[in-house]
């Protein structure tokens, strides 16, 4: 039989290859794969689902993430993309593997995290799966959520001159994944050594204990404002920003200089010569908001708090591109994160 | 730090101290954990939400299980927990972690069984998660289903002289895997030998590719009857009754020469020198549906193709018992599967 090696598909690949062949048979399934969610017909609300699967030793490192930031950082993920469509979180399934390496009181921990942000966005855990595991420890969860009818945002409605919207700096989270990478080296050379993490507590957050925009999404309603297309940015701008064009047929250009980034970002992408920019396109893992807004909008948006405009959308003819600070054009390229490589 | 062991909780204390101190959040959640799926309210229907987490080598054994059969029975025991609220199942989202040894051929098995059993029950797929693994596979389902406001059956409507109903035949997926389990040790002593399954082709296929029982919710809609309470049996018959008689508030009495039972299960415990019964008390994974329903509905269940009447509910005071032979009564206890002892 023939064997093809799933890191030859990639992760986008390989999904479409698995799931082209499903049809859908119910009318009440609106969207299926290929947003941040599901979107689901009931009546006078849209249902909104969306599932994340984590994996020890793939999308953490017990070393230095604590159990409560691992459960709160799971479960936010989840929110954020139901945020992504402009919608509320409101319930989630929570299953756990776990191998006999893990006490009931790791567990609690996970679980503490997990209802801190159950608390904070006003979520309720309604169900999962707890299950014994040969290895390590595994995560899965699906956020159900609500959107407003006719005000869910999909990432294929980007149109031609409309705004590219940032929200908060992007880079950050990247940025602090590689000081505890870096700390994780020294403290294995020397069990002594202390880690050196001063002045660098908003990267490390940002790593550890992301928050999903819930304020930008309560502050476009509040604006009038419904974007055109939107999604969170789990694998760099560039990444997402490819998504957004594919799906809605049209080209970008955005500028280097207007990217937002946060200046312990900065000081730690020196330290460790390494680009922020780079970071702040491929780093992934920000959680922030990418949006795309009629050009009608402008005036509302320029007044929004922790947003930033940083381009541009435009016919696909014209290609996807980052304008540098010399004025130099580059094409975008997706250099996500991905796990599958 | 205090160390608990896990397995000193076992899975349903371990679920009831996770999840004891999150509190409801939002009015469309109607029932959050304790049942086959959560209820949330969606004006005129409820929305249905189950999720199971698998692993490899705790839920499923390569040596024997086809990955297309895998597919097909990881959909179908979430459509099964549907079932059991009387719902109709309509959605999924299937996140897999797959480590190197698997290939895209290897993935495209399991979603091809994922997709016949989507046909067959008229369910969409719509979304998930498709990752790396360090070791081995992991499978998470979560299923979306409808039920008639109304019409939806929890576990904890049960009343005293209410029928205790099972349908099709228990123990049957249990003596398949003990089949399967013995040519495993056949084949790991002698890799030239040939398994032996003739005429066990149904207690194969009740474990490698077991069906939810929508036939039998449609029975009961066409008969206007609504059970007081149902679940699925996927930890054997008598873990199940006892969730359903301590969240109902009842006792039980069901009677050892009542419990279908199949012909191939039966031979099978024999050669095997086991005990028939307790399989299908305690085995597991049969997925048929145990409810009860008002004595009032007994003409109409009695015609019922493929439901049998195993005994009734009493007052709490009585205790849950099984009826022998010889006219004994044995109480009843849990010895159902679980993955976390």
């Amino acid at each position: 039989m023939q064997r093809t090696e799933i890191s030859t598909l990639g992760e986008f690949g390989l999904i479409k290859h698995l799931t082209e062949k499903f049809k859908i048979n119910n009318p009440s399934t609106l969207k299926g794969v290929g947003d941040d969610a599901a979107v689901l017909d009931y009546k006078d609300k849209q249902v909104l689902v969306t599932t994340d699967l984590l994996l020890e030793g793939i999308h953490f490192d017990l070393v230095y993430t604590p159990l409560k930031h691992l459960g709160y950082k799971a479960a936010v993920v989840n929110f954020s993309d139901i945020y992504a469509m402009n919608g509320q979180p409101k319930q989630i399934t929570v299953s756990i593997g776990v191998s006999k390496r893990f006490s009931v009181e790791d567990l609690t921990q996970i679980y503490d995290g997990i209802e801190l942000a159950c608390q904070h966005y006003g979520v309720d855990l309604v169900g999962g799966d707890t299950s014994a595991s040969l290895t390590g420890l595994t995560i899965s969860i699906t956020c159900i959520g609500e959107g407003e009818k006719d005000k869910v945002v999909y990432r294929n409605g980007a149109k031609a001159n409309d705004l590219i919207c940032v929200s908060g700096d992007l880079g950050s989270a990247y940025m602090g994944l590689q000081l505890l990478e870096r700390e994780k080296v020294v403290f294995t050379a020397n069990a002594e050594s202390q880690p050196d993490f001063e002045g660098k507590d908003y990267i490390l957050q940002r790593q550890l204990k992301p928050e999903a925009r819930r304020d930008i999404v309560q502050a476009l309603a509040e604006k009038g404002i419904v974007p055109t297309a939107m999604m969170d940015i789990s694998d760099g701008l560039s990444s997402e920003l490819i998504h957004i064009c594919t799906q809605s047929n049209a080209g970008c250009r955005i500028y280097e200089d207007k990217i937002p980034i946060n200046y312990q970002a900065v000081v730690m992408a020196e330290e460790l010569n390494m680009s922020i920019v780079t970071a702040a396109l491929n780093g992934g893992e920000d959680y922030e908001l990418l949006f795309t807004a009629s050009i009608d909008d402008y005036e509302k948006i320029i007044t929004m708090e922790g947003v930033g405009i940083v381009g541009h959308i435009t016919k696909p003819e014209l290609g996807l591109n980052l304008v540098g600070r010399e004025g130099e054009e580059i094409a975008l390229k997706a250099q996500g994160w991905n796990s599958l490589k």
